[in-house]
């Protein structure tokens, strides 16, 4: 282990490991200490005092001269710790913000030492392989009756919406059509939306939910209105950000296909039910739709990014090719070279399937499915207790997937409005006391009103029901008293 | 040191680090014994070779059951090491590819392993601050005497691209106009094409060069055909990524302002120079343009993704803004939560600016400066002793920032379509060999004819001219032996 590593130290080659290894202790201990130091779920204080802290150890984010590579990795990495909401303690649950696996981790660092880039096989000759094989695997794990399905690496769930929109229009124009039109529930990622406004579709029309999944009776309508010449791309949710919910996929594909529609389907929260024994039939009908977007960094426990998009036919990729002659020149394809240009929209990109490779190797198939039993149990576990508790309430719809919405029975007693605040007001409360990392979300309750409720995410498989019990023993204590948090805004974004 | 760790740890939390730390000692091993079992710049064989070898100790990306961690990570870390075009190794010059630092690499492991999002603050607290401060900093580097510049991470020049065509789109629209025109240098990277395409925008007009630069007289002409009705977006280009030619940006930003067009730069490869004392002038002009891609896993040594977009006004981002209540419900920013989601086209980010930030902090402005010029200073000795190779032809443009085109004089000695399908072969043999990666590029020569031309691009600020003598000795031999390589064409990409 080298203490004296100079800071332009490379990470490469054949001493590069030996470079890195005392550098990682370094982070490692920071990062350790700084999640003691934090001694909980978030940092206290809120965005002011979170801000002022980093800036006190960091006042200058480029400066003239340097401080060395292991001062630099102590003050930074320790800042981001103390100050991180770390998705690995079990009171952070707001988002489908997963804690990453250590052998996912580690094996990223690999990634980010070699920098193999994706755009050219003599920029990764290994590499290639590598997401060849496991898009091919998580392909026909989406398709396991398609021919020839194939899939994409991505940046997340939107970059694959997107894509899946773009080989859409694509396909729309060489059939002739002048446009696309994107059909998708009220319930739908808004990143549908930024898709089309992205690239330059019209605006989606929305169809209604029933329970926060897409009304099929609603689309059936909807596609009614449009002829034959005007080619729809119907866009299904199975896991929605605010509920979980997964739409009726069986109805959507025969209403889709009865009008001549395509279906994509977002799957970037619940495609991982596919490795479930027990939960896998949830996702019935997944395999008619043209694409479908997942998200390994979501249920799959993957440091960002790792973002998938299957297609039913390697064809539909097509649309995506490109020549550039320093990349992948007619004459060098011809002689054997592969050619990965159209494999993204990206150009440079980071082998993030290795540590997906990794993973799937490390925790096979029954694995990974059981880390998904466990979340999807754990929301179960974290509902009965909701239900069972004297100051909460559960959200009508239960459980979707692994989320979980609630509201303090205190926040009921109050107008319509005042109780939103009151949600609101709680979840904002424990993030500055750095207490619980809550999420939020507007859905309808039993009469019908859009009302405002927590939201647990439950993706952390090591949560234990006594973690559970004092999370919503923190939440009713705090809605018992009143307050409201008023963070300083400053100028801080 | 937990030898014992079960594959499902997570990295995060108290107990994360620890749990690490084994994986990364298996991780730094593979790598390491990988680079040396591989004894070169890349692996032998080609294609096949390398996919066969993968493959063998690699079957099955999906099993049933797990290998468990450590076997998972020697068994992938080690076959992607031994199959992987190292850009650390000074005969590893094709791409604008850079060799990670070792601070750079190891800052990243933190980004994984804490995993905070960048799409809201209750996702990353202190790494919020990080991206602001970093950010605010770069910016202010491109446009030191802009009132409010900004800048925003991307996953690479392609997105910093993407990006300033849809916010010059968003523009454009704002003013009324029914669409945008880009016109851009004949030597523009394609990303700038397929951005229109993406964005739905008309294909971008192409303005002729000399000496691989945009030519101002021939700007003047394209922009003299469009009215002020039609808004233009010229792209200049500082570093094409054939020969690293800057565009004369001074004149171009003359032309472009009389004509009442806006100006894009696409300094991916060339904004670094704004680091070197030596250099930076070389830039002058750019902060006359309305934005500017920047790209820090080129020059600037960071594991992919490292990518900017800066802007010389803060308010040209607000087309971005985005509010969806999950994320950033109004009363929730009221409140004084940070809104995060317009800083990007994604929504789940990883911090890709902590490595930027502990690099920046690490070494330097003067620092990174100097890895800059050593860069530069390489590429000029590079140049001389091709100049002096007897069998080595330099090309006439010479040097462009640290890009050096050449030929071997028995390519000149062939017809011109067979010269160019020496050079091919010259490239694709020394790939098969695993004795040099060496990229291509097409350019003319001093009587204007087409010619394809040997690339390297030197970013190892360690290389010394002992390593460039051996790797002009390599390509000069080479080409002194008659031969095709023809990877066979099986059924891989």
């Amino acid at each position: 282990m080298r203490r004296h590593t100079p800071a332009a130290a490379l990470a490469g080659g054949v001493e590069g490991p030996d470079q890195l290894r005392y550098f990682t202790e370094v982070v490692l201990d920071a990062a350790a200490d700084g999640a003691c130091e934090r001694g909980g779920p978030l940092p206290q204080g809120g965005p002011e005092a979170v801000a002022a802290r980093v800036r006190e150890v960091w006042p200058n984010a480029l400066p003239e001269h340097g401080t060395g590579a292991v001062e630099a990795l102590r003050t930074l990495v320790g800042a981001v710790a103390r100050g991180a909401a770390d998705p690995a303690d079990p009171h952070c649950v707001a988002h489908l913000h997963c804690p990453p696996l250590a052998v996912a981790a580690a094996a990223d660092l690999a990634a980010a030492a070699l920098n193999p880039s994706m755009d050219s096989w003599d920029q990764a000759p290994a590499a290639t392989v590598v997401e060849q094989d496991v898009t091919a695997a998580l392909a026909g794990l989406v398709y396991p009756r398609a021919a020839r399905p194939d899939a994409l690496v991505t940046s997340g769930g939107t970059e694959s919406n997107l894509v899946a929109l773009l080989l859409a229009r694509e396909r729309a124009r060489a059939a002739g059509a002048a446009s696309l039109q994107v059909v998708c529930g009220a319930n739908a990622h808004h990143s549908v939306h930024r898709a089309a406004w992205t690239l330059g579709l019209p605006a989606p029309v929305t169809v209604g939910c029933a329970g926060g999944r897409m009304d099929p009776a609603a689309l059936e309508r909807t596609l009614a209105g449009y002829g034959r010449a005007t080619p729809v791309l119907v866009v299904a949710t199975a896991g929605t950000t605010d509920q979980g919910a997964i739409d009726p996929l069986p109805e959507l594909v025969d209403v889709a296909a009865r009008h001549g529609a395509e279906l994509h389907v977002d799957a970037a929260y619940g495609g991982m039910l596919l490795f479930s024994e027990a939960h896998a039939r949830r996702l019935s009908g997944l395999d008619a739709a043209v694409s479908v977007t997942l998200d390994l960094h979501k249920l799959g426990w993957q440091p960002v990014a790792a973002g998938v998009l299957a297609v039913a036919d390697a064809d539909v990729l097509e649309r995506l090719a490109l020549t550039t002659d320093y990349l992948n020149a007619d004459d060098d394809t011809e002689a054997g070279l592969p050619d990965l240009l159209g494999r993204s929209i990206r150009t440079t990109r980071r082998p993030d399937v290795l540590k997906i490779a990794v993973t799937l190797r490390a925790l096979g198939r029954t694995g990974v499915g059981e880390l998904v039993d466990r979340c999807v149990d754990g929301a179960e576990e974290f509902a009965q207790q909701v239900d069972q508790h004297p100051r909460l309430r559960l959200h009508p719809g239960g459980v979707g997937i692994s989320t979980v919405l609630f509201r303090p029975v205190a926040a009921d007693e109050l107008a319509g409005r005042e109780g939103d605040a009151c949600v609101a007001d709680v979840r904002r409360k424990l993030l500055a006391d750095g207490r619980a990392v809550l999420g939020r979300a507007r859905a309808q309750d039993e009469d019908g009103d859009d009302r405002l409720w927590l939201k647990a995410t439950l993706l952390n498989p090591q949560t234990t029901p006594a973690d559970l019990a004092a999370l919503l023993k923190l939440v009713a204590d705090t809605a018992a008293a009143p307050h409201t948090t008023q963070y300083s805004v400053g100028d801080d974004r």
